[in-house]
């Protein structure tokens, strides 16, 4: 049995432990942290288990405090609820505009929307791209909101930082290190999505990649794993943000829209990401989700909307 | 392209959705609904597509109104919010009452408690039997708190049904279709735990079981599924809850002890289980966790218990 | 960083840890074994890593040299290539025949067919009962095949023991400890399937519960692990064959029909399990698989299983 | 019940499924296909299952007839058995010429080995870079080995058209679509690893990125997918491979060294992927596996490489 304890434990706690596996007739054999290497295909040997964490500059260790992360002016982390709607992709001026305003409305501060799409197919519909970037920079201008919206590489992000206040990085780039690696020296914040199968430790040297490169504006976002369950699209895997709380400082934000990919999901999970203590929730919104251009299956309609909002500013409320 | 409608559309929602398709420039072909067979080794045959679903006592189709089960007077279902508390397994008459004082001081109506334990290893404790049995009669006659505990076999549920209000049927067992018949033989309610790696139908399908012999009391409950996430020990798949509702009647509750594995965890994901509109929750609770025989890792301490449930309540109202 | 060694470890082969440990310019701490408790809730405490395995009787530690099993005098393991065919159910004395026969003229030894079958549904259909007992019952007689079939409690196992020469344990039911410990007090030796979601531990450590019983006769069977892929019905895990091996002498079989639900993979997939050196194959052959009653899109045919034999059985000597 | 046919189904096969669906007492309703938007929002509508298949250029609908990709004047598909062998990363030219000769010797005609790593971790060794493409060219020169190395982004893929013979792009970047679309205006042919948690549909799309720019000369690699399981790093899936050669006319190869992650398992998955008809495998080979810079704990020695090769060639024989 090897019990590792945190970097910082006190004395103390240290006592403590030894104490409770003394009186279970155990003797406790203190013993220095070290790092790893390949031990495993020596002769005798079992398993070898690595004890520390390689993550570095996302821990807490490093950082004890919560990050809050400064979009334009507006606050992500520490306490606040971001909430941070849109439609899936930019179709038009008037689509943009008429969520916008509902988002505004409602109160909320961060406005999302694809100009650049990594859609599956090679025969989807992709985005508009530096189009809807300049559709997103009137929405900013005209409704106060912040822009976040997504960058697939290095000349994308060159983009986004002339239009948007905030770069997403999307699911199934989590691991392209080049296009973290140029995230990482921007002065953009980053808002950087979970792989559909990273774990946790994947995804906080994900963070560490764009921390290495000096920039320390990071928000994670949980959206949902792949599993074998059919009823949604993904499994929205909400014990990652009590998991990221314990180890790492960086704000961590639940995608309802992503994490269930049924709009009658949303809601019910968007208040449970809420619940959880998320610092915030991503959703997707479109005044007619019928004739949306992509993932229409995942938009609330504006009325869902407002209603979502108030439900789950009520539940902040609670646990606050 | 298949469009599925449900069992009870009406010809205005037909034509909708045949409006829609002529819209699109396609033609409609309305098409009876038939049932399955193989068909899938026939040559030229690319895939056969089941579209109705195998469950029919389960169903909202056949039951629109939502289920409310009785357990010994008091409900789960229909609005209100059950909390099911109490420790993984009864060790003494003290370790039950310490903790069954504080479950009803809470104001929550259900004990639970494991007498006979499904243990992953032959050599781990398995629990004190028809001992736990008569200390669960005690805590009910006692605290007025309605009693649930897991059987395991046919025997089991024989000294279930003598001493209990409910009888709880394990992950473990969710496909041992010879208890759940024997269950639906009971007159007691079940309560039916979801399968680590069953599928939405293979639970209602499970459930169906119990009810094809008779005994319609059933309650669901969600308590994570098996992934590749290291970080909890199970992942808790909260969308199961608004998919259950959409395509049953049965109430659903979520466990979240067993569905994280972690106590600090346990009141964040127990917030979220009633933000997604659960109708109940379970937890596990113990005076001392540390010297629990079993499960320890994810007990909540009697004062965390106690904010939890402060916390659960305030969430319900919001929702309701 | 943890080296864990192998129970049998040689003093040499510590050494020789130890000095690449050094080499890289790190201090060797040796330390005596210990065993487990729940140490993750003290404060300080980062994690606790279990590291003596809990499995015991079925551990190449405890018995160094491969288990032979005896199955009505034909044996499983040491070398040899257990092939074990026949229907997915029995539905008459002449479809059984018609298989019995090809599979006795393949050479194999030994013929699986249900009696009992655990279906997801309770409409589907259930086996024919102790009249398809009697029926595999001939089948041994007239073509000396040995004949396993699956129980599903213990008064199935009271009628297997009448008349089959090998308990099988399904998937469903591999955490139903009390089948398994009936099974372990039969005198049949028993094959114990993999459940769908369970971890090399847990599957070991349910041989464990038949083995604490007394009975020492099991061959495992690994069929497939439920995943995000939809191709197949379950994703065949071939890697735990070897990994079986590594830790335990009992002997493994793979099951290609239920590892890939497809019959189009049947072949090619016993082929991959034979090459992986499993000790034998199970697969379902139908004279007519079209009109088999369950488990159709699994089935070979007479043609492809001669075939499949022939393929198998050259492998086998490829590697032997 | 909806059955799908084939695109290319004659009369007679539909005329086939349409009599056994009569004798079943149902009436067939022929439907002509149609493509797919989003139905399921609208009211009344239970599901809609698409009925098309969303790739083209892969399929074998579009080209029966099996894909040989030229590797610099050496095949893989076709009936061959490529193997393609090297060290993980390329660590030095002594380091490289010592593996690249006992490939020459074995048979092999491809060589691989990392210039470019992808790695987790910011802080973990991530290839020799351009030094490492040149010693890859000195290999080709000396050995008359071709050589495959991965891209991680646009401008490796100049460098490695510069110097090698495939290029590869891993599995963290089977989604990244600027490196697909780059790839695909190459004149190298492309070695696609599968995603960890891809379906074929997804996996496929990929490839159709890659074609849609102008490149055919496409190799799928099955590399394992993220599971539950922990006994391996990844779950090797080898119904893939028969899965895969149904619906696409490209070659596919077992990566058995990430697909298991364990060196002593290497060897019989090896075995087993040329069990199940892959094109060809991939293997790591390491004169001193106890040193390499990364993933040492799958790689071979050079015997163990040598002794696989045998077997496996063998194997090939068998199913030829």
């Amino acid at each position: 049995m090897l019990i590792v304890m945190n970097v910082g434990a006190t004395q103390r706690e240290i006592d403590g432990v030894v104490r409770v596996i003394e009186s279970l007739g155990f003797r406790a054999h203190p013993m220095p942290g070290a790092t790893r290497t390949a031990f495993e295909n020596l002769p005798g040997v079992a398993e070898a288990v690595r004890v520390t964490k390689p993550y570095k500059l996302t821990s807490r260790d490093l950082r004890p405090e919560p990050t809050i992360v400064d979009v334009g002016g507006a606050k992500i982390g520490g306490g606040s609820l971001a909430i941070i709607a849109g439609p899936c992709a930019i179709e038009s001026r008037e689509q943009a505009f008429s969520v916008a305003e509902a988002v505004q409305r409602s109160g909320a501060q961060f406005f999302r929307g694809g100009a650049f799409k990594p859609r599956t197919s090679p025969y989807a519909f992709a985005g508009l791209g530096e189009e809807a970037l300049k559709i997103l920079a009137d929405v900013r201008d005209k409704f106060g909101l912040r822009v976040v919206t997504e960058a697939l590489d290095e000349s994308t992000v060159d983009l986004v930082e002339k239009y948007a206040d905030m770069i997403q990085i999307g699911s199934r780039n989590m691991q392209n290190f080049t296009l973290l690696r140029r995230a990482g020296r921007s002065r953009l914040p980053v808002f950087l999505k979970r792989g559909m199968a990273a774990t946790l430790e994947e995804w906080l040297l994900a963070a560490e990649y764009v921390m290495a490169e000096g920039n320390y504006q990071i928000v994670l976002c949980e959206r949902g794993v792949r599993t074998f369950a059919q009823h949604s699209r993904n499994t929205l895997d909400l014990a990652a943000v009590p998991a990221v709380r314990r180890i790492s400082h960086l704000p961590v934000i639940v995608d309802a829209a992503h994490g269930t990919g049924r709009s009658y999901m949303v809601t019910p999970l968007a208040r449970a990401g809420v619940a959880v203590a998320a610092d915030g929730i991503m959703v997707e919104v479109h005044a007619r989700p019928d004739e949306a251009l992509s993932d229409a299956a995942q938009a609330l309609t504006l009325d869902e909307y407002e209603q979502m909002v108030k439900q789950v500013r009520a539940i902040h409320e609670v646990i606050a």
